[in-house]
């Protein structure tokens, strides 16, 4: 069921020093910070040459990644982006094994329908999934 | 410098279990549990078209992942390892830049020299890199 690996989003405190560190001390292609304030987050693609990662910084009063960053206050790896073809196939799949999804489907950082899923059910991994562009 | 993403590396408590979710809800392509005993872990990889996801179990003793299994009891994503061309010329450079190096390079579970860079120069994340066959 899942295909490729379309991200890794890293939750950080400060952007744009996260950026600088990807561009110049790892030395990879940074785009520009990219706010997205109906999913409470500025977000920096750093492209890789078969993925991305995907830095996230919180925006605004109930940003997703607030709790996170305060448990975590130097950052870490929030969550894993896997593409499914078909997202309504892949829910139900998921429930009929029993695993759980976070609230309904929704439209994400690419303009495609997404999911997450519990990470108590995926080994303390949250799990995105985004349908592919077909 | 930083190439592809070759692997996101996942410590699981029961490697059976986690191999066990990775097959069959989420359908993908999973490798054999592999004993890695100079490793300290048992590895099974999940083979995505584009990149690996790498499932660890503590092995023996004194394995590297046992005390952040010790704070994660269920899991967690553990670390990202980026290809690079040049493991010394990558060294050089971080060091350069300040970045810690967790030891000295030694050959990883895929044969070839791997270092790692420690999670509190880059947002949390324990960084491995790995020399990409030439």
């Amino acid at each position: 069921m899942i295909g490729r690996l379309n991200h890794v989003a890293i939750a950080v405190p400060d952007l744009r020093a996260a950026a600088a560190t990807y561009a110049g001390t790892l030395g990879a292609e940074v785009g520009p910070p990219t706010p997205l304030p109906e999913h409470g987050v500025t977000v920096v693609f750093v492209r890789l040459p078969n993925t991305a990662i995907e830095l996230l910084e919180p925006l605004g009063e109930a940003s997703p990644i607030a709790a996170f960053l305060a448990k975590a206050p130097s950052g870490g790896i929030h969550h894993l982006c896997y593409e499914v073809a078909d997202i309504a196939a892949a829910a139900a799949r998921l429930e009929a094994d029993g695993a759980r999804i976070l609230g309904p489907a929704k439209i994400g950082a690419h303009g495609r329908p997404v999911l997450f899923l519990h990470p108590k059910d995926f080994n303390g991994t949250l799990i995105e999934l985004e349908e592919a562009a077909p």
